[in-house]
């Protein structure tokens, strides 16, 4: 029984290794030393050859090697962050979609001849193949005993860990010089563009515009242009009345469960103009407004000095046009700031478009999001704008109420997107594939080209089936929310295994789907999960002027986080986000790509060498396990060469 | 059953507005009102007449009447405060302590005939007989079953009434302009000024201090004058260094169920040089670093302009000084803001004095806190910096760790203070009482001068026993923390219908006494106790810079308050602090005082009318109850002419 659990774990970490490594995202470097210790597992569609090329570029390079993912280094002083200077040459490549997925070829004639150029691309075959072995694997009784136990141990190894070694933890913070949780940095992982701002300072803004615009043209009612005091007017509103109450765009307890009311609270006084007019970007004043609330967040975080922030802005796939806008909303504004770091998140949103009849089938939804973008990355200088913006763009995202089923079950049978006509939704996986796939050709084409590349990084377990998560661990460098882990042992221990970071939202989850008080985070933090904090909505969720602050301080408060939990999850943020590698070895210290406590430097972190020694020994344990029994050769003991041990001389738990 | 049940408790609640209207306290109107229609019960002590003179009193002159506290107005624009030409002329009164109780005469002589002033002095006998019979009460059966049965009616009855009108309450929000609960007034109405600062604040002043004033003595180091420099140096710490961890002023784990911890944190890095130098009125630079602080906090408070604060100083009463020096250091540094209201904290450390023998017996360690302020009441031209001081003040606080047992029981048979020369600490409420009986005979002879009273307020119900609410509601305008309530459904229903204020601080009861989520907080509210939001220690259990906003925030977020829960507790600390009248007027509106929908104005305080009608019926109803079976004549119903008729054209519960 232990051995064939084995064997399915490990196979379950080849494909994420396999997944990871073609689309050009993450897979840490320990699973891979383990992974190629143990036997070559027959994996699907991978041929043995591969398998030790990439755990040896793994165990080499490790996360941010030039096998792995691109980031664009910070604008250094004096650079304009929105230089076409130095835009590359256009490839003359012909781009077109096949399937649901771009294919380059090298003309228009190799397309014809349906010879495409030499890049990985997505297999959709192999893709449901190892699908459908990881749920039935979520599915075995062993293996969910099996994990239900080593996650349970994990837990009870923790506590007691900290029993015995809370107050040198402790000390070590104390001896640390110059950093503590304030002063070590911390990226808000997940956050909305839209919902950026806190409620109170949406108010300030608008009250704001109306002393300065007044008379100032700022609507289009179908033709009608209306200036802000006549669109006030309109409203039957004066913004010298208004309040944060009749603004309105804060969740409360209406919400919960209510993810349709929750929508509906992006607009301010329950007024779809007030939202057009300040909350996007396209509009009468191109907007203007928008660009400038996010440019004062910005500012904010600036001057607090310690803290990003990784904001959404949305593509929708309607029309061909927006990425276009958006760039050129970007540009036009400068909407720039050292610490914020661009997400594209994608609604998942195909069946409302259909159903008005906005777009034929679902591959025109795909086309529309991600045509123009190998467009400007095969061709630059004709999409200078979209160009520098994609510079600043980290990741791509998947957002909408996950609790809505599909209905729909993700097969090769399944209807091709160019086929997927009908009025219903994708489901969450289909999506999640298609996306995936782009993103993989798109990547391994950018970095060809020496240009950043794009990491996947859905909405994923807030709500719905398990399943999206097993899509997420196959597809996804990271994920938001993970709450769903509570509910698959099996899948939340191969989220451990893998350490595959969750940006966690407690104060969202609390206005939407989960208490408080039940939110998995401390529990998932205390087995390893390699979980972060995040704001999601401050506009919807928060009271103060420093949302992230926020959060963190009520989890502190509610689950009793030590300072060297708190310091470690900040940790967690800085390497789950898209900041560039120059910037993570500034905020947490030269060797913070190498894992365990060798990639810890206090001095920037304040996490204490016990903690990340006791961590990486636990995850080396759990690994090893895996390996000894999944593969078929004797691995070495990691212990006997584990970094780690250069800190044992601390009382420890014994439980090793 | 019922009808001795109700005759317990009415005459419970005449206590209570016996020993407030004596002492200058405050009881509301309302159920005086139905005192007085019920029957005179056969108080201990009170005489039928003077029993109908305080009822007509407070029905007609109501909180803030020339018969209740005075409050010292606000400085004017272009006034000092700190000015002393208006203080009073010389009354030439003696003053003379006897038995733990100061009396005033008209000279020596009179003193040696035993011939006391024409004012009100408490009667020990009485208040044991008073407390003999509470304490009877709440043990009795009946008396806790009908308790319990009202208090768990109040819970459903607001759960209904919720579910029914949440929406119409939001609607009366959302159409009042302009307010909201970012700028209704609230009150940190449990706050010590040396952890007034969050810890942050501290760390940075420390650190300025040392840029500033490195070569400065600073120290008196046993008659050793040290540098800033060389007080570090000693310590060997450098300032550049330290952290909010090395600091360590913040309670973590390690300070639940420990309180004796909980008061070493206050000694940053553990050294309590650094407490004396940074955290007293009383060293080397008299004060000057704890004055700035403080003075920065209230600056801050001014520029969030809805926010107010009562830090409590201490006043030990180990020795006379205590008090020309407390007020030396308040005027030489101009400790004032307009946003403080000052309040004296007496630690119920009498223990630690007599074993260290600096005091005699608990009767000088009275004298000590009480008489200069008596000599400064009689005489300010004498003592003027102190009558300045006393301006400011407001009231007073005892404080100390209430889980500690004393072992004694209060009785006629206890010794006096003068014969208290043991080394045991009195009980909670021998100390409390001794506190109400001076504060009691000086609020007379300070409201006969014109000048202000002071209220009683001590923390009581943190842990301990239930007595000392028992004493409390004998003796304390209001208090802090009431946890303890939970226990006793009988003290809890009667301080619901006596309204007494409770400042509540969940925050502080987390890191010490009680989880956050088991909070009886929401539930008290909910019932309509009368709580309101403080802080207790910034220093130690807040994160951010804004800890009153943390603390509403975390309320709000865990006990998902909705606004109008938030705003009604914001307007309970504005009504049980000890704002002026003028103040108050100004931030709830002029009709304050009324009680019930009358004296809301929801334009200032944001409370729905809807809630307050709730409010005022749903404690009209339970007076009624008690009234009418308590008293003999059939009082009329109180719906019939309740103010709270004119709103009930709303959705009601249907359950009264």
């Amino acid at each position: 029984d232990f051995e064939v659990v084995c064997k399915g774990l490990y196979r379950a970490l080849c494909i994420r290794e396999k997944y990871m490594e073609k689309s050009v995202q993450r897979f840490p470097r320990t699973p891979s030393q383990y992974l190629l210790q143990g036997c070559p597992c027959p994996l699907s569609g991978v041929e043995e050859h591969s398998r030790l090329v990439w755990s040896w570029q793994a165990a080499c390079a490790s996360w941010y090697s030039p096998f792995g993912p691109v980031f664009t280094p910070p604008v250094k002083d004096g650079q304009d962050p929105f230089t076409t200077e130095d835009l590359e040459e256009d490839l003359g490549y012909h781009i077109q979609m096949k399937d649901g997925v771009v294919y380059i070829y090298s003309d228009k004639a190799a397309a014809d001849r349906n010879e495409p150029k030499d890049l990985p691309y997505p297999s959709l075959e192999h893709f449901i193949d190892d699908m459908n072995f990881l749920l039935a694997l979520i599915a075995q009784g062993p293996v969910k005993t099996y994990t239900h136990r080593r996650l349970k141990f994990l837990l009870s190894k923790f506590q007691v860990h900290e029993m015995l070694n809370e107050m040198e933890e402790m000390k070590e913070l104390k001896n640390n010089p110059h950093r503590d949780f304030y002063n070590c940095r911390k990226v808000d992982t997940h956050i909305h563009a839209a919902a950026c701002m806190n409620q109170k300072h949406l108010l300030r803004f608008i009250k704001k515009s109306y002393r300065v615009d007044a008379d100032r043209v700022v609507y289009d009612a179908k033709g009608k242009q209306l200036t802000l005091k006549q669109l006030f007017q309109q409203l039957g509103l004066h913004p010298y009345d208004l309040t944060v109450d009749s603004l309105d765009v804060h969740a409360g307890r209406q919400t919960f469960q209510r993810f349709d009311k929750f929508n509906a609270k992006y607009n301010p006084v329950g007024a779809s103009e007030l939202r057009d007019l300040y909350l996007k970007t396209e509009n009468a004043i191109n907007g203007e407004y928008f660009a400038t609330i996010i440019k004062e967040v910005g500012s904010d975080l600036e001057d607090a000095k310690y803290q990003h922030t990784e904001p959404r802005l949305s593509i929708y796939g309607c029309s061909a046009e927006e990425w276009s806008k958006l760039a050129s909303w970007f540009n036009k504004h400068r909407v720039y700031s050292p610490n914020m770091k661009w997400m594209i998140q994608i609604p998942r949103i195909y069946d409302v478009f259909r159903s008005k009849n906005f777009l034929p089938h679902f591959g025109k939804m795909l086309e529309n999001i991600f045509v123009p973008v190998f467009e400007a990355t095969v061709n630059p200088q004709a999409h200078k704008e979209l160009s520098v913006f994609l510079h600043h763009i980290t990741g791509f995202d998947s957002v909408d109420d996950e609790s809505k089923h599909s209905g729909h079950m993700f097969s090769t049978k399944s209807p091709k997107p160019e086929q997927w006509t009908c009025e219903k939704n994708p489901s969450y996986t289909y999506y999640v594939y298609y996306m995936y796939a782009n993103i993989l050709v798109l990547n391994n084409l950018r970095r060809q080209r020496g240009m950043n590349t794009f990491l996947f990084r859905p909405h994923c377990g807030e709500a719905g089936a398990v399943t999206h998560l097993l899509a997420a661990f196959m597809t996804a460098d990271n994920i938001s929310h993970g709450l769903n882990l509570k509910k698959s042992p099996v899948l939340q221990y191969l989220y451990f295994l893998a350490q595959i970071p969750i940006a966690m939202s407690p104060l969202s989850n609390n206005s939407l789907f989960l208490e408080y008080a039940k939110n998995p985070l401390p529990e998932f933090h205390q087995k390893g999960l390699m979980v972060s904090l995040s704001t999601d909505d401050p506009m919807q969720f928060h009271y103060t002027k420093e949302p992230l602050m926020e959060e963190y301080a009520i989890a502190a408060q509610v689950f009793k986080l030590s300072t060297c939990d708190m310091c470690e999850i900040a940790r967690n943020s800085v390497l789950q986000c898209g900041l560039s590698h120059e910037e993570k070895a500034m905020f947490l210290g030269e060797n913070y790509q190498a894992e365990g406590p060798q990639g810890n430097d206090i001095r920037k972190t304040n996490v204490a060498q016990i903690r990340m020694a006791y961590r990486y020994e636990t995850w080396c344990y759990e690994l090893n396990l895996i390996a000894e029994a999944g593969g078929c050769s004797s691995p070495p003991d990691p212990l006997d060469e584990s970094p780690a041990s250069s800190f044992t001389t601390v009382p420890r738990t014994g439980l090793l």
